[in-house]
């Protein structure tokens, strides 16, 4: 059986067409079999391919189905461009996949989505923020885009997974492929939790140079926006950021001292314009507009932010108007540190508790 | 004797016109004595001075006199507007003093100026931020002003100093008022290394909440531009910021982590459009177009910057390629630990050095 899906494959590996042609094949003939067979019907529809390039991808259907029968034997399934789970923001972008394997959920496809990115080589500080902010934002329906790498990547996951939210991972080798091999527990977790995996390249493909920059262009093409939490002058994610320019999304950085080495990049990032934020709250205030129906509720999102739980009114009642670490507070509450962790950032959002030197807090 | 400055002091003390006021005595006049005594010539010149501003301003003619033998016999001496030390770049702000008390030098009428202001509370890590800008500016011709507060204030004073430059305290209390009480030493070393010590207060004006906010336009307004190195959310510092953005002045604010409470107000200023700056290099740039004589000769001011002195060859000839503390660096270089400071920061900026954590340094 030649499938649709096979087609879209056969297509990437032989010439991987621009986002143009490929919108252009989707919108006049739905599917690529339809050129690659010869029974085009339709004006202008045989014109879409070049003769060579429709040679090329024939040769590759063999290739292409046992891509999709691979990616099924794992639990994962290959979506083509054309497919209705194909992502809508990634079909936007100027130079999308033709296909691409998929572990897990894609999310709905009105949700509001965030890329959080950073260094690989970040500091505690820098992974603690980008696990917290994803945290408070997963928690707000918002679901956390990320490059699967160590560091802030893995933070950012992490921390939506801990908010009970929805993270899709986007990996710069082949879906079957685990890197870094220390992920394989988050791998699992971010499945188990209703996110995805998401790679564009064939089963197989280690890790190189030329992929991730590659992969980049995913991670904010399935954003609405790209959040630099913690970035190197010299880091791959500054591409994201980039890449998140040329595709009319948001880019948000996080603003750090000049003697942080580690603060270079989103400092730069400042300087060309991205929007100056310090805390996630000011990410979704720009997420309004596309935020899924649950925040298109009128007041929900405000709601979600006022709302105060148990949890936090126990937390508050057992601190003080002096400065209190944070193991006290959990032995108080009752509850685990990560737990209190997110609690703590809620209200201190809201300004009822106050951070001072040390990770400690207090009442405000 | 009635002098003219006398008659400006007189004028402050009844009435302290505006600065078009000032301007036009100046300009249509030379001195108020002209109106103050009624034997006002040429067409206007009476209409310059409402009656009763003129009346109080005689009966003010007195204390004028006493204010201005009382600031002599501390060493200073009182400028009025329209004198010809009265500091230029004050002239032009909306709102200058009459008069002002001045003990010391105000410097070249074309040298540059940067104020350099932040928190009194501020940290370690703000103090050395401020110390070291400053150190590396006035070691380049460039004059700095600030407030004389504890603190950041301080910090940039005494970085100047260090440098070898000219420093210009201005006082938020009379020119008698040693505030706080633990900067004797300081203000003596203003005035000993040629620097200012400038107010616009009479005489045994004590510190008060109404003195400040007026003092900070003085900052702003006695230089081309406002450097915030550090500032909490609501820092009198914001107010000098503003005064320089009234005054048409540029504002440089350095950027911080917004886990910081003490980055709140800097990062806040970016928001508003202050020229994010990560080093002091950045600064001198922007004040290319005002620098003084030597600063205009053409390729000095990058001279300046590329020039190595035999010092700095002897530091880099004892650092390593892997990190190394600043303590062991004095030890072998057998320097001043404030003197490597300063070495190590024009070797940063030029990028033959680099900072690791913990303040520790390695040739690059």
């Amino acid at each position: 059986m030649i499938d649709s899906t096979v087609a879209w494959i056969a297509l990437g590996l032989a010439c991987a067409p621009d986002g143009q042609t490929l919108r252009a094949i989707r919108e006049r003939c739905a599917s690529p079999m339809t050129i690659l067979v010869n029974d085009a019907e339709g004006e202008g529809v045989d014109l879409l391919l070049p003769p060579p390039a429709r040679e090329a991808s024939l040769k590759q259907m063999a290739a292409a189905r046992r891509e999709a029968e691979g990616v099924r034997a794992i639990g994962g399934e290959v979506v083509g461009f054309g497919d209705a789970r194909y992502p809508p923001l990634l079909r936007e972008i100027g130079d999308p996949p033709a296909w691409i394997s998929l572990l897990g959920d894609p999310g709905e496809a009105d949700g509001a989505a965030v890329a959080i990115v950073g260094s690989r080589d970040a500091s505690l500080a820098g992974e603690q923020r980008a696990f917290e902010w994803a945290l408070w934002l997963a928690r707000r329906g918002v679901a956390i885009v990320s490059g699967f790498a160590r560091g802030i990547d893995a933070a950012a996951h992490r921390g939506a997974l801990a908010g009970g939210g929805r993270t899709v991972a986007v990996l710069g080798c082949g879906p079957d492929v685990l890197y870094p091999r220390a992920h394989g527990v988050l791998r699992a977790q971010v499945l188990d939790a209703g996110g995805a995996i998401l790679s564009e390249f064939p089963l197989g493909t280690r890790p190189a140079r030329w992929t991730f920059p590659r992969r980049n262009r995913l991670i904010s093409g399935l954003s609405h926006g790209v959040l630099v939490v913690q970035a190197q002058a010299r880091s791959g994610t500054l591409i994201t950021a980039r890449c998140a320019g040329d595709q009319g999304r948001e880019v948000w950085a996080v603003p750090g001292a000049p003697e942080d080495p580690r603060a270079r990049g989103t400092n730069a990032l400042l300087r060309q314009g991205a929007r100056l934020v310090e805390n996630p709250a000011e990410v979704l205030e720009d997420l309004v507009p596309w935020a899924g129906a649950r925040q298109r509720d009128e007041g929900a999102c405000a709601q979600a932010i006022a709302d105060q739980s148990d949890e936090e009114k126990n937390l508050l009642a057992a601190m003080e108007h002096r400065p209190v670490d944070i193991d006290t507070l959990a032995l108080r509450a009752r509850l685990p540190v990560t737990a209190i962790a997110a609690l703590l950032l809620g209200l201190e959002l809201r300004g009822q508790v106050r951070r001072t030197e040390g990770m400690r807090f207090q009442r405000s």
